[in-house]
């Protein structure tokens, strides 16, 4: 199978080089050549032009910036793509997603869309995961090549969007606002003169309660079962009131734990001041019920 | 030593439980006399009235609901409380920690406040964590009794707040708010129609990322450097505002993704764009600076 990397990055370039490495035939393509052209000595062929390096390819890996620079760059080789296999691994939303997949067999190429869950340097390593949706056939074909840039590679659905529904929920809903929670959590302890790193904060402690109760919270929310015979959200409403006011009283802006605040509210608004923490899940929805 | 518990709910009998279980001399107290009655069985002394208890304690733990409370229990026992510990396991706000230890220090009392970090199930094992702060040599004391209640027991500094600045920061502002952060991810997913205890979602894997990705924070806010060879405070701001787009094409009111987005845009808005994610910290304030 032969392989074009489109986009050379810090990700495209981590990914050619995995891919290369573990012995697949990769030829790359980067706007600014110099930046394709260093992978030469890993045994890569970089193209000038995108008509070649299409051409060299059974299988085209995007790796752009966004959904217009990839029309962009393959607006022009739309004539050279029957036959092929797309892999885009550009996050985004899982509208995009769908129309790439859409505009992808209108011109008889196969789509499978990828949406990349680590950091550059994970790749190429057995604990790095990138999440792929769209083309059955096409991850059937590409599982072990895939696998050798992100070990964790996992198929999420056959619907072309799943993957990037996943990033949105897990890297961006989740993973972003929880490390800006943090931030937040910091920035009080710094006002109030407490060192962020020092031994009498026990912030491994804090990781540990907190992925306890995350798996508690998952298994609450995937089962709709709300009960609870520990804290009920109005306890935690409470709580988070105190907390707020702490926050403030110290000249914190407390913004996350604000909007915090107003979901608890909402929550114990529609009926489910009794239930468990995870009950706040049925009144995200920004249409009324 | 004497102790005597004040209040017997779940977490107060917990206490009570693991002090009498590791050999220490316990009588407890609470409002409703048969909720400290049960206790007898386990060598635990219960009183029918408050007086009795206070003059049987040299320490006296309170494990009461709020302030109010506390204080419309003792405040019929100042006469009794001269030449007593009091250890206030209550959580409460800085400020509320400070007027306690100035009002015990009035009557004679000396003063250690607690912020208890774990569920009423880990009590009395090594893992459990309460935080304490005030009267240091209150803490010498008692820290082996304490220890025995909490293996992780921790004296976190002088001032009589610390312990509940800790417990806003970090169970407050960070595990609370990143646990809502969580039920929204989650009811995205299943707006979706993604379940989320499904195989193809990797809830281990991203919390297993946010914990290393946390630890890095951390390390950049204690020491002020907020500079970054990653991912730009405005590249997360990028990509934040296309999560949250995904989110409300998908139905949901993404609060808690709208504060963060608001944080990342008061950080870019005073300049800090090209530094990393955690530089936000610097204008988490809400006074201009």
């Amino acid at each position: 199978m032969r392989y074009t990397i489109v986009g050379m990055g810090l990700m495209g370039t981590a990914v050619a080089r995995a891919l290369a490495s573990s012995g697949h035939d990769v030829a790359v393509w980067n706007r600014t050549h110099e930046r394709a052209q260093v992978l030469e000595s890993h045994g890569i062929t970089a193209y000038e032009d995108v008509e070649s390096a299409v051409d060299h390819a059974e299988t085209i890996v995007l790796v752009l910036l966004d959904q217009a620079t990839a029309f962009e760059v393959l607006g022009g080789q739309v004539d050279r793509i029957a036959g092929k296999a797309i892999i885009n691994l550009m996050t985004g939303t899982p509208q995009e997603a769908a129309e790439f997949s859409s505009i992808a067999a209108q011109y008889g190429a196969r789509y499978l869309d990828g949406a990349i869950e680590c950091y550059p340097h994970h790749i190429g390593s057995p604990e790095a995961l990138i999440n792929l949706s769209g083309d059955a056939e096409v991850w059937a074909q590409h599982e072990d090549a895939l696998k050798s840039v992100a070990g964790l590679s996992t198929f999420v659905g056959a619907d072309p969007g799943a993957a990037n529904v996943l990033d949105a929920a897990l890297a961006g809903t989740f993973h972003s606002v929880a490390l800006g929670a943090l931030c937040e959590a910091l920035a009080f302890l710094k006002a109030a003169g407490i060192d962020p790193a020092g031994p009498e904060v026990s912030i491994e402690y804090a990781l540990e309660v907190f992925k306890e109760e995350a798996l508690h919270l998952v298994a609450a929310v995937a089962s709709d079962d709300f009960t609870t015979t520990e804290a009920t959200l109005e306890v935690y409403l409470g709580a988070v009131r105190q907390w707020r006011s702490s926050m403030l009283a110290s000249g914190q802006r407390a913004s996350l734990m604000t909007a915090h605040l107003h979901n608890l509210e909402i929550a114990e608004a529609a009926g489910h001041g009794a239930l468990g923490f995870g009950a706040q899940v049925l009144t995200t929805s920004s249409h009324r019920a």
